[in-house]
């Protein structure tokens, strides 16, 4: 049987600040040590751990337009991306997947669909009861099979499904919204599991819910009108509707890593990057992606972390709160995975901006120009091919290429190449950016 | 009666790391609040203080080669600056200060000369007594007088001194080192006072005891053989010595802050740069030279600082046991004060380093070449002039200049100017430099 996995990719990841900004979600930090001494991001994680399980099952991650840069960075080409247009909660972004899934991948309606989160912190276990997961919709054990997940402890974080028996699969009596204390307390007493938004499906099971709900032909009319969608979550709009559905309890290892004091619990180690730790210091995580070091000593129970965004030090339970103090923050985004490479802002003045870029073997950047500034790049590391107004040079460490305002410019990187670029200009912007299809027609 | 100052200007200052480092010792930190909202560096508030006092005292500070530019950079031309060639204790330093004053100032073997730390964090008060010490050491009062501080607590860290008498001004019975907690409280019950290290004489006296102790004709004479020269310190090679010898007391503010526990507390605010303090923090301070937020949550009792060289994250308590670490540290220097400007290394790559240089108005630096790195400069903003190989032009924000290895080259600002300078180049060292004594013929 064909499995198609889904990973929902969401979330802006403001808790994780400073490793994780606007554009660099929590699932993208490298934090976690591989077998072989490297350190990977949850959904490196998570890839490597469903394709060490089902090796044939076809992943794809359902995110949005900024995030699709930094997931081939990390996953290369072999995961779909299904790109939604604006976020509309997760009916919208299921639906979207689901028309994706049947009109441009050609997946039979028979075949089962697994929805996960991105992010949970599990073993493999957790990914082989996903495979199960999906066999039991597959087989049309019921319409709709979700995981719960046997709680551990008594959470206000997470809903609750309250299964009929005490089998390993069960009929869902009821579903709970997130309970106060005493109420997840209540629950456990009554067998309740936590609903860890793990959803499968057969896919002509999920189109027929989407077109009830939703007016729309195919995938690309759904695409055309997503943004006048209603925000609607998948919990709310089918599966607490669903008579015909089943539980399916999993006891292994699951952790929700959404706060500085559950990721710093899920670290191997209590160091990542250049740090030094004092003889005093008690129950200390510090997380640093900066060059140079940092130096803790006599702190008890906190987590520091560096960034090309900042700098956090907080007491462990306290940096729950981290919400506020990072939305007052308004500040050029400093770093940023790309498709091709990274980027990372080294300098800013009022009229001029220094950024070192990298670029990985193979990469190239999008063809482009710039209104209102003039560009100066001078080649670090590596070789490649410069495109300017249409003519390809090499380039090599050493070079420097001038790009003034108005001129079509790319890199093409035969080597690792790495390279300062100083933007000059006044209201210098990101968004000051004009993209070309393709290299001029002398480039063909 | 001319009153001469001479400030010891000594100190690697590791125990403020990242703010210290080999090349910033701490007296030029800027963390000092001045009147009008600015932020000055210890020698910058000790130099105020002095000239608010006696705008006509002649002010050298004795130091060695490493912090000329930084003296320049905060001080300007005011002061007069005697160089060690190399460290040699306190004795040869102010032997070597008294010759100068005689021989390149012309300064008469009447006139009094006091010698002060550089780094006590005290009110204009110090400077009247300062100025009072020496008024009684060119009157003949005695051969030596110093400052006793009165104790407010039984300190470790300092020398005593125990006076003969209550008076303002008493003959010295006995100088003692630094004791025990037991023997400070001894010294203390016996009306000990602190040595603060303030010492006033007339210049005669001082040339006499160093011709005694020390073999040279003159200043050059004393300078070409300062390396051959024994380590010795001035209380040991002079003050304990000294029979004809007076204590002047000193009640008012006196602090030595020499460590982050006592630097904070002279602190006139708990944060000096983009700091975000939660409400749950008690008694933290931050200090943050980087352009990038701060973000504290939830600590007590913490000193947080970061700067290019590195992050401090420490218990203020534990901060004291800060040298080892910071001795364990083999890093490039990121930042420093040059008597033209500043220089920050903003990256580094194996065989490529990328700096902001940035030109004081009407500074130029010194005209120079390398023997093996191309370097690129990308001016960001400012005006001024670049002479390269001989020939001098016209610079701007937008212009780019290549000069590779062999190649004489300088930039003088006209205005403030800023520039990126990437180096490249195998070994890339700051060694790798020869400099020229002026422009050539071809400029004048």
């Amino acid at each position: 049987m064909n499995m198609n996995i889904v990973l929902l990719s969401g979330g802006s990841g403001k808790r994780l600040w400073p490793l994780s900004n606007d554009i660099r979600s929590k699932q993208f930090i490298k934090i976690f040590r591989t077998g072989d001494g490297e350190y990977e991001s949850m959904v490196q994680r998570v890839y490597r751990q469903i394709r060490s399980v089902d090796r044939d099952a076809a992943v794809t991650i359902a995110t949005s337009k900024t995030q699709v840069s930094a997931i081939h960075n990390q996953l290369g080409n072999g995961a779909g991306i299904c790109v939604e247009p604006c976020r509309r909660d997760t009916f919208p972004a299921i639906a979207l997947v689901a028309a994706w899934l049947h009109d441009v991948k050609k997946v039979s309606e028979d075949e089962p669909v697994v929805i996960c989160p991105v992010d949970p912190y599990v073993d493999e276990d957790y990914f082989q009861a996903v495979g199960e997961l999906g066999r039991l919709a597959g087989e049309g054990s019921s319409n709709l099979v979700l995981m719960g997940i046997e709680p551990t402890y008594p959470s206000e974080k997470y809903g609750y499904v309250i299964p009929e028996d005490e089998n390993k699969l069960s009929r869902v009596k009821t579903f709970k919204e997130k309970p106060d204390l005493e109420g997840a307390k209540k629950y456990i007493s009554q067998g309740a599991l936590w609903n860890g938004g793990v959803f499968a499906f057969r896919l002509g099971y999920l189109l027929k819910k989407a077109h009830e709900l939703i007016k729309f032909s195919d995938y690309w009319d759904l695409y055309a009108g997503y943004e006048n969608l209603t925000k609607i979550s998948f919990d709310y709009a089918v599966v607490e509707k669903e008579p015909d559905i089943k539980v399916m309890r999993f006891s292994g290892k699951w952790k929700d890593l959404g706060t500085w004091n559950t990721l710093t619990e899920a670290m191997e180690e209590p160091a990542v990057g250049k740090v030094m730790m004092g003889d005093a210091c008690e129950n200390v995580h510090v997380v640093n992606e900066l060059d140079v070091p940092v130096l803790c000593m006599g702190l008890k129970n906190a987590v520091v972390s560096a960034s090309p965004e900042g700098i956090l030090v907080s007491d462990k339970e306290q940096s729950s709160y981290i919400k506020p103090y990072v939305d007052s923050i308004d500040q050029q985004i400093m770093f940023a995975e790309k498709s091709w490479g990274s980027f990372r802002v080294i300098d800013i003045e009022d009229e001029s901006m220094t950024i070192k870029v990298t670029l990985n073997t193979g990469c190239g950047m999008n063809y482009h120009s710039h209104e209102r500034r003039n560009e100066v790049w001078t080649v670090v590391s590596g070789k490649g091919r410069a495109v300017v107004n249409g003519v390809e040079q090499p380039v090599k460490a050493g070079d420097v290429l001038r790009l003034p305002a108005g001129c079509r410019h790319k890199i093409i990187a035969d080597s690792e190449l790495k390279l300062i670029e100083v933007q000059m200009g006044k209201d210098i912007s990101v968004h000051d950016k004009i993209k070309y299809p393709a290299v001029d027609q002398s480039m063909v």
